[in-house]
């Protein structure tokens, strides 16, 4: 088994509203020298593919209700961010000591996160939230096409988010869209080195590829994208949406 | 930002009860030539730390309970791995649809997991089932401090093992026990290249890094180890219980 390597997309520069964010990436990586392979991956944050996508909101064009700016308040939360969560949210899954958990109206299965992943940091310093993309799988197919037909590489796109989890501290970044691959790597029926057949082991690599990358890329430098180089993915139709637990299996609802 | 690598510990071979983890690793990492150097992380699944301590359990030695031989055919579990994951666990935080979710017993706040951890595979072929460590930053911290005196390397130490999570499909690597780093990444009070002063992003970089070997080690191949090279850790007294969620923190229990 060779050597697994993450290298940051450097020099991305800032992303506006309508950008075409293959040429602009695929420019990014041609001037750092990276001569693409067939077998990398290509991450990339959520943020930059909201920016291209105009999912920005204004703060100053949000009017939270007197509930919204008491809550805030109290839990030194801006209220208007928490107005932009309600309206991105299905349903609230937990809201306490100032925690606001949301599933997003995403499809069918909504992503699980605090806010619905609004968020006002890495936009413009203050003034506008990012949205979560409004279909982050087509966005990836999107992307993940458009390198094919700029570039001629099949390059397998995952976009992420950094999220919290149940039980454990901190943030780590996962798979909200996906495509070119599949988001798991499935060893159920195979059978060990000692030859146990192995029986729950899926696993989800496409959120073990988000978290390298954000390992890989940091949080308070603007690297918003990297590359992903020795992994031996599956081509497959994988979505992001694939990695949400249907609600009839979720013990955790 | 330079390049983040995972390069797999090839050749360890069997470990076995009492075996010299540190030397068992500096061995198979001189015989594949490669050259560990200052900024290092070394880490490993559980499995291999688990054996070494001889924490494995011979299934025909166990007796479990009519109930649980009833509930083990009515979904196809082994009712032994059940009395065990039972015997391990402090308390059952779900129990549903086949799935047993526990906490274990380690220390005040115990890793919730499926099963308690316990498992069969990639062990000896199905006779026995492999506990987790008894203390696992202790493990990780005689593992760090042994490498220290054999090698003279300062090497920071993750201990991994595959578990689910609630809302997603699939399993991840993460961090169960740690030494010589923070286990997180804390952007809390900095400022993102706009001016914006972030607020909730503590990065739960061990768990990220856990998942970043799993990634490169794959489950199908006997690979238990891994250096990562090129991310910039700090130094401190990091354990893999500061990623355990305090309970009165936790919305989830």
């Amino acid at each position: 088994m060779s050597e697994l390597r993450a290298i940051p997309v450097l020099g991305i520069g800032e992303v506006k509203p309508g950008d075409a964010l293959a040429q602009v990436l695929l420019a990014a990586i041609e001037r750092q020298g990276l001569q693409l392979i067939e077998g990398d991956i290509l991450v990339v944050t959520h943020k930059i593919v909201s920016k291209a996508e105009g999912r920005l909101v204004a703060l100053d064009s949000i009017k939270p209700t007197a509930a919204m700016r008491r809550w805030g308040r109290k839990y030194r939360r801006d209220p208007r961010v928490i107005a932009l969560a309600l309206a991105e949210s299905r349903r609230i899954v937990r809201k306490r000591h100032g925690v606001l958990i949301t599933e997003t109206r995403h499809g069918r299965k909504g992503l699980i996160c605090a806010q619905s992943g609004v968020d006002v940091s890495n936009v413009d310093g203050g003034s506008s939230a990012a949205l979560l993309p409004l279909a982050p799988d087509a966005s990836a197919a999107r992307l993940h096409r458009d390198i094919l037909k700029e570039a001629g590489i099949y390059l397998p796109v995952i976009i992420t988010d950094s999220f919290g989890r149940p039980w454990r501290e901190g943030l780590t970044e996962v798979a909200i869209g996906c495509a070119g691959m599949s988001v798991f790597r499935d060893a159920r029926g195979h059978r060990d080195p000692y030859g146990y057949k192995l029986q729950v082991t899926r696993e989800a690599v496409a959120d073990e590829l988000a978290a390298m990358a954000g390992l890989a890329c940091g949080k308070l430098s603007r690297i918003p994208a990297c590359v992903i180089r020795g992994f031996d993915y599956k081509r497959a139709r994988g979505r992001g949406v694939d990695l949400i637990r249907d609600p009839e299996h979720d013990l955790f609802r």
